[in-house]
Formats: structure tokens, C-alpha cells, sequence
């Protein structure tokens, strides 16, 4: 008999980096690295960067609140962000799809049509699928992307004293799927609000139900080696930041210098959200990029932010000891209270 | 609302297919054949072979008749088979596991298990993963590995008057399974079975349950040219006979020529399946090699079964017209009657 009960997660991703470790070695001078970042790489003329990832309904998405073709557009997304996250270009995917009986054959080409458009934004190449049955709708790529000379960007090289900086804002993600969610408790209950504040809201929840891979500011950053240790933000900073470390390094952040969406802090007061700064480091799914770089590099960093029209922010530093992440706000330690939003 | 409605597969592959050809312009340099084969090929300094497979719990599997390792187990070996059946090397592969919540970590740490030492056991290298909730227990692997110089067989090469081959034994996978899900019946209802019988029927099941990658006898029929044409039989013989045809091309394939299990044989008629022959043609699983080649090659294919321990055996001719498959017994057309077994 098989029993229920929880899955360890951490456990079993620790599992799989065993088997990745014992498995390594079998081709040396293929694999230059494996599981433990955004990507693995391996040997090209160029080098060569392979993710894999999947959405699945219930779990990443509903199909109350998400298009088909929104389906298919953010699986390539999320999958793209994993390369940025390592500075590399996107070049090929791999494509499976899960498919359940309630699901027809113009869902599936509206999925393919998010899919193909984001391909021709990006310029990849579909080289691979396969398609099954099963209970829920899911899809599962996997990309594989390259990069120039060693122009690439680990996870764990941070230094201690370095700063920790972040492109565009993080928590609109969550808020967009928050409104998404209570919408019709919104119409219903609040009648207080003007019809300017609705559209505020409705219009929140259309900019920031799609993702923006950041393949262009993490190619200039690997380009032009601006950055020490560089990840993206699916997690949750909170989680995510801990892969920008060394296990002996810690962190503080400074609350106040988050990036955060004015219309999210104005949204977040009409509708009462005490607690949605725990939301916005716990969510995820922004895909921004969180990276780490020594002071001297802030004035690049600003430059890069005018030439590419995406805000850049210093968030914290990396400090010595294993105390792991300190929130600071206003030069007092903050606790991240329980938050009440998670993943599906 | 969303319908329920039959999936149109051939016409989602299509679409696939489309996509494939829409963005494989992006990449020509790296691109060398994408959709259409059993493989992906990209550039590296060897060539690179990329495919994705999965298999789903209801699907391709039932919990009830396999063990978690070899779920493991089989989840790797059929994605090795679409590596083999390019002549090519497998040599790292991406992991994706969907994990419903009654599944324990002990369960999966089996198929873990089972996935690690068949990679040990083929010397390839796992290079990235995740992991999702899900309804259904779910693997889906992502395949890439490597030939040299030329030396990658493709599908569509057949040439009319080509003999068509296939390596070991087919149906073995079909009457496994067959065995399984009927051996509570069996053993109630078939009293005049004896006991070297059911040891037989005990020993079949056991045998035939995984699939044997015909990696070795590939990367020969690749080194030396020997084949035009190549692919594995993954959906049955009657199916994937197309594979190795080109559209304008048919094929005679001669029923009295397949090589099928002695004990295959035995058992069906131990348990009266009449129509043991259409399931053996449309079962599929076997995942053993077919391909074509002149009949001068013949003698060579003899030195490689002697050199490998590997059946070969010649089964049929391609042939003119576009009249499809024709299967004949004793001179006479022969219909393959409606199966009574297909895929769960």
C-alpha cells in the first residue's frame, strides 16, 4: 500500500544532484557544469547552456484566470528566464505536453500559439516534442541556449561586501494574481471604489500576468563581467536569495529600497492589504534578476538602466557569517510574518 | 466552456511540426534537422542529438504491474531507444518528474534508482531537472547525444527494392503486459495449466517487462553505412513501418519471416489468443531496430548479429506505389483483424 504524505523537497532535489554528481563524470569534457545552477552547460564551439521546466495546471496556473495562449506563452517565458539567469542566449526547446480529456484541440493551438509567438520574439528554434494523456494540462520545455567565450554568469560567486542588486520590481506578479483571484469579492464588496480605482486594478492585473525574461540586461551584465553571482526570482526573493550566496555568506536587505510597484502600494491601500510586503518576498514568479557586484560597479549598472529602459535598484549586501538573510527596515530587523499567499 | 472532444494527434503534430519549421530559420547554423526524425540534430563539434519522452502513470504505465524502479528504469531506456535509432551515442539527459500526493519519497527514490543505474549502466550523465505536483505520476526526459563525422542514420532515406530488417524479437513487450493484467484469471480459471507452464507464463512477464536499448547495434549500422533507412518500434510494427518509407514508397512486409519468441508462441496457444499476430503487430514497446538496407548487406548483418548476440532478420521489401503496407502470409494478403489490445 502507498501511504500519503508529504514530499520533502529539498530532499529529493538533493537526490537527484547525487545522481547528477555520480553521472558527471562519464563525460568529463562534455559536462563544464550540472545541476546546482539556472542551467547546466556543456560543450560547444560555443559553450552550450540545457533547462528544463514545465507549468502545470493547479499547480502554476488555473484555467479560470489564464488563456490558453497566456498558458503557452509563459511555459516558453519561464523557461527563457533561465538562461538570462545565466546570461547566456536562447537558441532551441523542447516541447511536451500533457494533455486531459477536457482539453480540445483549439485550446491546444491557442497554447501553440503562445508558444510560437514568444519563439519568434525570442528567436528560438523548436527542435523536439512529444505529446500525452494525462489528468491535467501541463507543459514541460526544455531550452538550450549558448553563450560566448566564458561569458557566463554562476549562482554561488558572491563576494562578502558585495552589493546585491535587481532589475525591474518584484510583487506585481503576486498582485496581479491576488486581484485575479478575489475580483469578483472586489466588484461585490467594495463599493467604495471609483471607477478610475477599478480600472487601476484591472489594468494591474492584464501588465503583469506574463513574465519578462531579462535575456538582454544579463547578456550586457555577462558581457561585460559586471556581475559576480547572478540568478532570477521565480521563488520568491526570500528563497532566491540564497542562491546568490556562498553557504558562508549572509545577507541583508533593506525593505525600504525594494522595488515595488507604485500601483501595487496604492492597490494594496484600497483594498486593505496589511501584510503584502511578506507576499511580495515570499510569491515569486516575477523572473527579474537578482545579482551581486562590488559598490564601483553602480554608476554601469546606471548606464545600463538608461540604455535599456529597465530600472535597476540596490537592494542589500552580502556580509560575512552564516546568519542567512536579515530584512532590515528603517535600521530595524524585520520579520517576514507568515504570509497568507502562496502557490496554488 | 471547454468541450470534451477527441484529440486529433496526427493534425497536433502537424502543428508542431509547423512551428518547428516556422522557427528552425532563427538558428540555420545550429539547426541541422529538427521535427521529422526520431532525433534533434544540432551543431557541436560532434554532431549533437537532442529528443524528449515521457511516460505517464495510466498512459504508458499502471502502478499495479510495475515497480517504481522500473518505472525509473524504463522512463531512461525508452528515451536511449530514440538515441539508438539515429546510430548515435547517448550522453546527458534533463529529468522532469510530475508527483502526484500519494506518492512517498521512498517511491520515488525507487524510480530515482532505477533511472541512476540504468545512466550508470549507459555511462550518460543527468545535467538538469525539476519537479512539479501533479495528478498522475509522471517522468519526462530530454535526451541529447552525439555522433561522429557523418555518421547518423535519418528515417525517410529507404530506397525501392531495399530489404527491410529488424533486430531481435517482436510482441515480447505486448504478451508481458498481456500476461500481467490477465494473471489473476489465469491462474483461477486455467486449471489444466502445469506447473512448468505457469513457470514459463511467470518467467515470460519478468523478461519482457523493460526494453532493451539497441544502442551498440546502432552506432555499427551508423560507423559502417549499412542501413539507408533507420528507426525504433516504439508504436508497433504496422505503424512504425512508415517511418522508414518515403511518402512515395510502399512496403510488403512477410508475416511468416517475423521473429517471434518461441515462448510467445507456446503461451498463446496454452491460452488460446487467436489474434495473437495483430497484437504482436500493433502492440509496439518492443523498442527494437528496423531498417533497410540492400540486399548485399545481408552477410554483413549476419557478421554483426554473430558479433553483438543480437537477432537480425529479414522481413519484407520496400516496393513501388503508394499502396502502403502490405502483409502477407504464405503468398496471400493477410488483414490484420481488429486488435484487442492497445496501449492502456
Amino acid at each position: 500500500m502507498r501511504k500519503t504524505e508529504e514530499l520533502n523537497e529539498t530532499k529529493l532535489i538533493s537526490e537527484i544532484e547525487k545522481i547528477s554528481l555520480v553521472t558527471q563524470k562519464f563525460n568529463k569534457s562534455l559536462v563544464i557544469k550540472s545541476i546546482g545552477d539556472d542551467c547546466a552547460i556543456f560543450r560547444d564551439k560555443n559553450g552550450m547552456l540545457v533547462s528544463t521546466d514545465n507549468i502545470t495546471e493547479n499547480v502554476h496556473f488555473t484555467l479560470k484566470f489564464y488563456s490558453f495562449y497566456e498558458i503557452g506563452s509563459k511555459s516558453l517565458l519561464v523557461n527563457l528566464s533561465d538562461i538570462a539567469a545565466m546570461g547566456g542566449v536562447p537558441r532551441l526547446f523542447t516541447l511536451s505536453l500533457f494533455i486531459p480529456k477536457n482539453i480540445t484541440e483549439g485550446n491546444i493551438k491557442e497554447a501553440l500559439r503562445g508558444i510560437v509567438d514568444i519563439a519568434k520574439k525570442y528567436r528560438i528554434s523548436l527542435i523536439g516534442g512529444n505529446i500525452s494523456r494525462a489528468s491535467e494540462f501541463s507543459i514541460s520545455i526544455t531550452i538550450i541556449g549558448d553563450y560566448k567565450d566564458d561569458n557566463v554568469i554562476k549562482r554561488g560567486n558572491s563576494k562578502i561586501g558585495d552589493a546585491i542588486f535587481i532589475s525591474g520590481e518584484i510583487g506585481n506578479s503576486w498582485m496581479s494574481y491576488y486581484l485575479q483571484k478575489r475580483k469578483k469579492h472586489i466588484d461585490k464588496n467594495c463599493i467604495n471604489l471609483k471607477n478610475f480605482e477599478k480600472k487601476t486594478i484591472e489594468n494591474f492585473i492584464g501588465k503583469f500576468k506574463l513574465p519578462i525574461p531579462r535575456i538582454k540586461l544579463a547578456k550586457e551584465l555577462a558581457a561585460k563581467k559586471l556581475a559576480n553571482s547572478l540568478t532570477d526570482i521565480s521563488d520568491g526573493l526570500r528563497k532566491d536569495i540564497f542562491n546568490i550566496l556562498n553557504f558562508s555568506h549572509g545577507a541583508e536587505i533593506w525593505i525600504d529600497e525594494l522595488p515595488i510597484n507604485e500601483n501595487l502600494k496604492h492597490i494594496a491601500g484600497l483594498l486593505k492589504i496589511a501584510n503584502y510586503m511578506d507576499n511580495v518576498l515570499s510569491f515569486g514568479e516575477d523572473y527579474e534578476l537578482l545579482w551581486t557586484a562590488g559598490d564601483k560597479k553602480e554608476e554601469e549598472f546606471l548606464n545600463l538602466s538608461n540604455t535599456l529602459g529597465i530600472k535597476i535598484k540596490k537592494i542589500g549586501r552580502v556580509v560575512k557569517g552564516v546568519n542567512g538573510i536579515k530584512f532590515m527596515k528603517n535600521g530595524i530587523k524585520y520579520s517576514i510574518k507568515d504570509f497568507t499567499f502562496k502557490h496554488l
